[in-house]
């Protein structure tokens, strides 16, 4: 379960947006073989002002069009799959206009204990889910 | 100290989404034996678009009323006081108007010394406020 | 790389605003030494009765006026310097408007891996940026 939190810029089309979130999600199927279903996600749009992305010293210019993608999910993936889903997901978000100079991205991490999906029952724990890594 | 981030479908009415927070927080009070006052929540509300909430595979049917709740907090609370949590949340919003199957909670966790509650102090450091589980 | 959300009462105009968003980084860049481009922000405004603040028996009196600080960032902060940090950002902001008792801040940790900065890469393990601490 990755809820993902997803702030934009507004100025999109719904389409636009709903790609975004599509190609998001297909990235999480894609890299960590998640289940298509897995999928939960807030998306928030703000004025121009109300986010604020420097380029941290290293020469990158943004547009305007900036987009912030929080993933809290569980521990345990590695740095090299983490760095795959980055590629992966630069890479299909900017089939969706998202440039690459645009999209920034934070893993948040916690573990199965920590989420309930429904009827206030932690699937992962009374095993109706399988833990991520089993 | 939990934060609370509680993001809903807009079109309930204030007094639904009152007794919404309203209840959150009495889960934790009871459960957990929080203070009453140690009460901190940011509801946000988002067009029906903008929260995507699947199954994950687990056959849940949710409707158009998704409520997913984020609890930033201490670490230390066992998975089964996590489990008992999510059982008594989901009984008590139930009684307000979320269905057990639009509810979505996760866990974030920190530490005492990652809160201020006012004035730039440290309260858990500085021994104004008793540390969790102590 | 922080990622910092700031939640607050709307009410304020955007050069307030603006003065505390550019606050909190100076207070960063002064107390962290973190670079003044290393900034990353996302600011919502929010109803007054969609967030609530209490004083968690500490006896602080908010006003309307609450600010909530949520800043998403590397672990590896001590807590004396985490101390040092709130306590800057309490005078900081008292400059522009945001009163002592308005003013509640919580850290949530993760690692260098965990962050991708642009173009789908993570810059603090390529060695585009050095790791904090380093």
């Amino acid at each position: 379960m990755p809820l993902i939190r997803i702030d934009l810029v507004e100025g999109r089309s719904n389409g636009q947006i709903t790609a975004i979130a599509d190609n998001i999600q297909k990235t999480l199927v894609d890299v960590y073989a998640l289940p298509e279903r897995d999928r939960f996600q807030i998306i928030t749009e703000h004025p121009a002002n109300r986010m604020i992305a420097l380029d941290v010293g290293l020469g990158i210019e943004r547009t305007a069009q900036v987009v912030i993608i929080q993933i809290f999910t569980q521990a345990g993936r590695s740095t090299e799959d983490k760095q795959a889903f980055f590629q992966a997901l630069a890479a299909n978000l900017g089939a969706v206009g998202v440039n690459g100079e645009d999209l920034i991205v934070g893993f948040v991490e916690n573990s199965p204990a920590d989420w309930s999906f429904g009827f206030g029952r932690a699937q992962y724990i009374t095993g109706e889910l399988e833990k991520p890594g089993d």
